[in-house]
């Protein structure tokens, strides 16, 4: 079940053609800011990329800023959405961690803008980058809590170890995913998942 | 021993006043471009804060841009050298870790626009944002594998664990540094440490 993309308030699109276009507009935007930057990129830019009128971006959009922060919460969305479903699948915590962390790695490579985007989020728009990370450490946490609950990792697992991971696998990210794609993220996440097993495991 | 801050090519100070005067505005550049981002910060900003004249700033650098360049490798080697002594005086390879984390969130704490300028370089100065990852991840990398040879940590211990561990200090340096000091540093780098022991351990 895909996030429903969000348009300036009001600007909500009826129809599905509306929501298409919606689509397109940010898959557009993500392109535009992620090889231009927000201060470079412009939204006859986006329009051109996306085959759309510039009167099409402004029934959706109010402006730059917009479009901008809309992306990044459609980013931030998209990647949740493409990590959960592995990460319910998952038999128990620590394997639930490892799928996470290896759909990760292969969003990154499909959407390297990604990183520029949601970095660039902070100076652009510093609400956005901070709910990014807070709601990823929490959703973090509270897998990790329910591991502990069944006994799968030791008992006093905390918000420390949830930022620990999430500070993981955004750099494992930049490096295995954005820089170099120099190993299979398989590995890349077998490796960290037996790191985090006996790191996490119950203690006696 | 601290790094030399560094000037603009051929405009290195020669003297002992000239190196204050360039420490001065390295250390108001830090507090401008922290503030105020690199796009709204300003020269004259930065000799505004440093209590220099334009013509000083111009002695060192040959523009904004210049300055901040320098900055970035400035941070990069303050942190560096902030950390390096208690690394080296830990008595072990997962003690040298924590001391390392510990120190981190210390400075992140008094120097808290040091992730603003850190993170504004991936869009202003690539390259030195590139190094700035590259060399901490080899720094680390290489302790690990000290460690390794002196049968502390496990001898398979590799590049992903020095990037598992490098995003670890990031994020738990944002959270505990520079969003909120709600927890002791040396605390955070207890909890940290024994996970990492644990992960990390040599196999029998």
């Amino acid at each position: 079940m895909a996030s429903a993309a969000s348009a300036s308030e009001g600007k909500e699109p009826r129809t599905e053609r509306g929501r298409k276009t919606l689509r397109a507009i940010l898959d557009a935007a993500a392109l535009e800011f992620g090889e231009k930057g927000f201060h470079e990129g412009s939204v006859s830019g986006i329009t051109r990329r996306a085959g759309v009128a510039l009167g099409s971006f402004y029934t959706y959009f109010d402006s730059k800023d917009a479009v901008f922060r809309a992306l990044v919460r459609d980013m931030s969305a998209q990647v949740r959405d493409h990590v959960a479903p592995a990460i319910r699948a998952a038999p128990d915590g620590i394997a639930a961690e490892r799928a996470g962390l290896e759909r990760f790695i292969g969003f990154v490579r499909a959407h390297k803008e990604i990183y520029r985007i949601i970095d660039e989020a902070e100076f652009v728009d510093p609400e956005s980058f901070h709910a990014h990370y807070a709601t990823t450490a929490e959703r973090i946490h509270a897998r990790l809590r329910a591991a502990a609950d069944r006994g799968e990792v030791r008992g006093d697992v905390g918000e420390a170890h949830a930022w620990a991971i999430m500070g993981m696998n955004v750099f494992l990210g930049l490096r295995f995913g954005v820089w170099e794609e120099d190993r299979l993220p398989e590995a890349i996440a077998g490796e960290i998942a037996e790191f985090l097993r006996h790191g996490l495991a119950p203690r006696g």
